[in-house]
């Protein structure tokens, strides 16, 4: 019996639980601090009414034997899928509902979707990203490259042509650093992706934090992206879900390598490996694409954003660098005085009682870094940017 | 860029999408006759009140800021893991919170465990079985024996010394020939199992249909399979949660591999590769344990065994060979006359109007069986049995 060592190479310790630890730890030995979570990637506002309706109506079918569902097709109901497809249509991005496929979440899709490849293809990650991407083709004994993020290019790093790669991961608007392609930019991501016969991975999940009309908000608003790219999407930060499990993926009809269309080995995987997501859940969805859900909905976006701007605005007033926080609800700062993530962490939670999330832990050129989310509420986020600014501690 | 190319060594067109089609092609040319569906595996029966109640509830929640719920442990929320604890104390088996994964389904994680495996190992799959064991094995290019399920052995192959394998498939009761394992067979496997360093995958799915109290409903009613054996449960069929998703894997903390505790790789998976199953299902789910809930939906599962035994009796009274329909909702029978089995699907169809699964789409030991399962409504069964006992037609 041989087990899969490919996850030997991975970290024991997982990021996050590194974090909750050294929080709990801080907050036994001073049990009188008020401790602000602005670190955290979770929501806190509540589902919408419209959502909350629906699935409360979708509850009381799966109690009557007329209106009870079992078994539902594993790519999702086509009434979300033609939700989906109206959406992406307000994004002049023409979809069909059998290029959309319904999941549990883009973290589920993003791992499994590299089943489709085989295990000799090169993936290219962003550097620093969401550490799903890195961990996930660990697991597979993937080679990885990475491209830079860095201050000098504002943390959109672009392709290098001496760099071959059949897998390329972009998010935009990226986690953690909040920072978002424009049009042109994306432009030569796609290109690139067409000349080396590779597959883009397109992350969206914040698009809905996308304010300027201008940056685009799907890849397929991009000429060519069709031939070229995978879209996830999911419903957890856009509506809330982040408990409530679903999300979207796009596979192209267009998306063919080696040969075979990509949808027809998506629907095989997941018609295999899946059984869909809770017809109770996919009516909650649906509801988040109605034209009451999405004025719902768009009142929390708001809410968060608003969070954001106080962050921004204050760390402008404290002359401390940043990305993100106009577009995305991620700031993305550099920790003043050089100070390292880890340190800098340390100090913003011993002298202002506030919890970040260190850059360090989302690549090596995170380091130096400090992740600020604006999930929190109102009231959180106005008395910790207090605290920075009036606290007497050198910032 | 290369895919994962061991998918195109897949069939095509899939098992059940094959029946529907002549179904339904069957239905448009005679719109006058009445079909009954035997073949189909979903359930009929609505979800019980107390999953109901629990579901609202846990909508409710979700819908208000101080007891909404974000992230949860991707390996699922205590209290669900712990009713299921309480579930197996029922059992005599004494299993730890944190050996029970809440998932979206035995499907995906029957599919999923396969990633902590190294694809070098051959895997041991009976047949006939569920599809899926064989599908995801081609998909990740693993070697497969199968071990011969037959009228001779009443379709519960024992192990064969010869015959190495690393990884061993058991479904008992079985899908499709509702044949199940009695103390000292399973003792059997887990001697082989221990013997060989291999593991079993258990799939423990119908084991609330069993009603001999001499017979194991799980595999760590055995001695040894804590070193030996995962196993997946489910509760689409214990409580009809087909279109509502919930299973749950059991991996024992002393089941350890090439120096890796397989507890730890699953975990691993899961926190990477997986987001949790939604928080209100959980809760559903949570409901199904509960005393209540217990009462309830064992009343669903004697509505299908009346119908499992109305069509036993039949069968019986008729001479034909079957297994299963006694503690398992599935009867297995030899078709007729030595019929092929998608030949004597035709004939069931054209001259009874009734629909069952022929035994060949569940591998070569399947062909010149039928599968019928008891989960449709008490009067189609009925209708379905006098038919067959009164139309005139040879059977």
């Amino acid at each position: 019996m041989k087990i899969n060592d490919n996850y030997l190479r991975l970290n024991e310790s997982y990021f996050f639980s590194a974090i909750a630890k050294k929080v709990k730890e801080y907050s036994t030995a001073h049990p009188d601090k008020d401790i602000i979570r602005l670190g955290i990637g979770d929501v806190t506002r509540p589902l919408a009414h419209a959502v909350v309706d629906a699935l409360s109506l979708a509850v009381a079918e799966m109690g009557n034997s007329d209106t009870f569902k079992g078994y539902g097709e594993e790519q999702g109901y086509s009434f979300l899928r033609e939700a989906i497809c109206g959406y992406y249509a307000g994004k002049d991005v023409t979809l069909s509902d059998d290029e959309v496929f319904i999941s549990d979440g883009a973290k589920s899709d993003l791992g499994n979707i590299l089943d489709i490849f085989s295990p000799d293809n090169t993936v290219l990650i962003p550097d620093p990203v969401y550490p799903v991407y890195v961990d996930t083709n660990i697991m597979a004994g993937r080679k990885i490259a990475y491209s830079d993020g860095n201050a000098g290019n504002k943390f959109l790093p672009l392709p290098d042509k001496k760099v071959k790669a059949e897998i390329i991961y972009i998010c935009s608007p990226n986690n953690p650093t909040g920072a978002v392609y424009n049009i042109e930019q994306l432009g030569l991501w796609v290109n690139y992706a067409l000349r080396n016969n590779a597959v883009i991975l397109f992350d969206s999940a914040y698009e809905i934090f996308v304010k300027d009309e201008a940056l685009p908000t799907s890849i397929y608003q991009i000429d060519g992206a069709r031939e070229c790219a995978i879209e996830f999407c999911s419903l957890s930060k856009t509506a809330g879900f982040t408990g409530t499990r679903c999300g979207y993926t796009v596979v192209p009809s267009e998306l063919v390598r080696g040969g075979a269309a990509l949808n027809k080995l998506w629907l095989r995987r997941q018609t295999t490996k899946f059984n869909g997501v809770p017809y109770i859940v996919q009516r909650g969805a649906e509801a988040v694409f109605s034209g009451e859900g999405q004025r719902q909905i768009r009142k929390d976006i708001d809410y968060y954003m608003e969070n954001a701007r106080v962050i921004a605005d204050t760390l402008t007033g404290l002359g401390i660098w940043f990305t993100g926080g106009e577009n995305s609800p991620y700031i993305w700062l550099k920790c003043p005085n050089g100070m390292l993530s880890w340190d800098f962490f340390d100090h913003l939670l011993e002298n202002y009682g506030i919890v970040g999330t260190p850059g360090a832990g989302f690549g090596s050129n995170g380091e130096g870094f400090m992740r600020l989310t604006a999930f929190g509420s109102k009231e959180n986020v106005v008395a910790a940017m207090k605290r920075l600014v009036t606290d007497g501690h050198k910032m």
